[in-house]
């Protein structure tokens, strides 16, 4: 019988996770490590990761998600890594796994990776076109068309927190450029949304104006406004839901997708169906569903493993 | 020798354009009639053209770019159709032609056409991620991935036109959403953008503030002051080239193409040198080349007529 298990990892700014993975399902223990702060830390924890579980659940693949974008071959990381250490992106994990372990081994961009799994197995299955968005401290995405994730021509491709909502200047993103979708709608968005939109309604009867620093209100302050009907944290709300929608109309529209997923720690604050319904009215082509993302934190990790075993 | 001549026509609100195509170039006279009004005049007309071209190049192939969104099988034109009439969408040109003459037959959108004919024989050629945009009265687009036509869940995608460059409900566009990029980039929105701005800007010193009626402005009477260094006629033609590199902005980190095709009736009017630099300096993706359609006016005849002959 062949032998289709894969050990997937998921190596993030904060946490490493890997588990082995066979037919888009984790069938052992999840190991999680806390990102180590140089790259020989994180080469000898994927090292260990692999060995313990290729102990565990005898493998043939190893897929790894990683931060940052990954070349169009699935060998190595290329470009911008985020939050991990200098050098990051010279550490040659497929060489070194393939040769020490025998382990064909697949790396692909951790949204990417998670989009595959959400497509292959997850909220997705079946829709040859997909969108799914990650609404967290920034905003990313993974897209599927015609049943193939989109790469562009250097592997960077899906970068829609950096879709632009205003040629005005407004606001600055991390990116440098201008009024990201993304320094408007993600949970960093939200939080300076808060901020400025108190200096708008300073009138308003509202507790939050009351007793908090506007400079310093956060996600969490508004969200349990939300709970006691403050109405400044409805209106910071409601902006939210218009700014989400305003990016979500543009992807839709470009891609006459089946379904836009959507995950990240921002997700649960969405009433997803309202927003599909507001999404469909505006539309120029078929309605598209909302989804929740049916494996949130291990889709990463699921979607690196099955893709090592479907191209490898 | 196989037969790999195909009947090419473009059918489009004003004309219905045709001609002999073989291996990406038209091979013999172009056929033009106006459109008749009427499904019946649209139908015989394609039918007279198919007729006279096929005795002049012995065929085997026809291939019809339509306005309006093709199923993804290539065989009927569905939803929305611009300019042309009621009923449109039920002309059943594929089995007609198929039964009349014996010409497989196969039918897409305009602009996708256009974007194959550009990706497979024009300014894009070897790009396996390429857009084509078209800056007209609206903006359309075709979008190519992964060297397939992005053609989405019902085959209206690529509907560039209609992401949104605002979330404040601030100009209506004609799908009935608002802020679109159409509704701010067209040749339509030059316009308006004018006539708004004459409004902010009365104190400048500009002949054509003093000369010409702010709610009649035209996008001839700016580029027209263009030539004389009217201030007026520069500040809104900046904007416009604002309004042109946000949209492209975001498609460009979200395709993360080799190439940006531009073409259409405003084309001419933008400096592809600037635009290309001003474009690579705010993306998160490897630089995008902004090229000149090298087909404009006969994209979507070459473009049908080839994708007859490969797909069929």
């Amino acid at each position: 019988m062949k032998n289709d298990i894969a050990i997937g990892i998921d190596i993030g700014g904060t946490k490493i996770s890997a588990s082995a993975v066979q037919k888009g399902e984790i069938i052992g223990k999840i190991h999680a490590y806390k990102t180590p702060l140089t790259t020989e830390g994180i080469l000898s924890t994927v090292l260990e990761a692999v060995e313990t579980i290729n102990n565990e659940h005898k493998s043939k693949y190893v897929g790894i998600a990683t931060a940052g974008a990954v070349n169009l071959e699935n060998t190595t990381v290329i470009g911008s890594t985020g939050n991990l250490p200098q050098g990051y992106s010279n550490i040659e994990f497929k060489k070194i796994i393939e040769k020490k372990f025998n382990l064909q081994t697949l790396i692909e961009n951790d949204a990417n990776a998670a989009a595959w799994a959400e497509y292959r197995y997850g909220a997705a299955k079946g829709h040859q076109n997909t969108i799914i968005i990650t609404l967290g401290t920034g905003i990313g995405g993974g897209i599927v068309v015609n049943g193939q994730l989109l790469r562009g021509k250097s592997g960077s491709a899906a970068e829609v927190g950096h879709m632009q909502l205003s040629w005005k200047k407004e606001r600055k993103c991390t990116c440098g450029a201008w009024d990201c979708w993304e320094a408007y709608a993600s949970g960093t968005g939200y939080a300076i949304n808060a901020g400025e939109m108190a200096l708008e309604l300073k009138s308003l009867d509202s507790e939050i104006l009351k007793t908090k620093q506007t400079k310093t209100l956060t996600t969490h302050d508004i969200i349990e406004g939300l709970k006691n009907n403050d109405p400044f944290a409805q209106k910071v709300h409601e902006r939210w839901e218009k700014l989400v929608l305003t990016g979500l109309i543009g992807l839709a529209n470009v891609f006459d997708p089946e379904s836009i997923v959507i995950s990240g720690g921002m997700a649960k604050f969405l009433n997803f169906e309202k927003i599909e319904k507001q999404l469909n009215s505006q539309l120029v082509v078929p309605d598209v569903k909302i989804l929740h993302a049916s494996m949130d934190n291990n889709a990463g990790m699921i979607g690196a493993a099955m893709l090592a075993v479907e191209k490898l």
